[in-house]
């Protein structure tokens, strides 16, 4: 009985944004979209986020299983970020996102 | 010139972001849906949420024209709060985020 009580208490969309959820996640999915996107090309394109905000949040959404860290053996080394198969299922979110941001923009001229 | 390029910056995507990022506006307008919701019952739904943090993620939602706030004049005081029409445009955002939501707790499982 616990149990299902448990269960029926998590709601898709509240487990969804405990991972997807925050100031800075889906901005940073966002950025990477279908990319490979090394960390300064990814600090550049959200300049509010700090050096270690970024940090922690990259390494959060690669605990997550939504982005793929590829390290090459290169000097300087080069770090790339990409989207996995699982987190490319955002993206539909990022699209629905965008369209309400070009309503916003519409609004606001 | 200046204008053109500061108008291509305004990225549809990080231009919503900045109206309903975060770590509760997405959760507080999945909470009220196409409801009217009373401040207590969204605090009851929200429970992580702190009141402080409440009250002020309402007042945005409601600055920023997402949400309606219905005061009614009995004793005692009664408040309610429902998405507005521009508001309603958020809630296919909240459809692909419980998609995703469905399946992350499928992988979960």
């Amino acid at each position: 009985m616990l149990k299902n009580s448990e269960s029926s208490e998590r709601c898709p969309v509240g487990e969804a944004l405990k991972v997807i959820g925050g100031k800075w996640r889906l901005q940073i999915i966002h950025e990477i979209g279908t990319e490979k996107r090394r960390f300064g090309a990814l600090k550049r394109a959200i300049p509010d986020i700090s050096e270690k905000m970024l940090i922690q949040e990259l390494k959060h959404l690669v605990a997550f299983g939504i982005l793929h860290r590829q390290a090459y053996p290169e000097v300087p080394p080069r770090v790339e970020y990409s989207l996995t198969t699982y987190g490319q299922k955002i993206l539909p979110i990022i699209s629905q996102i965008r369209s309400f941001g070009e309503i916003l923009l519409a609004k606001a001229d």
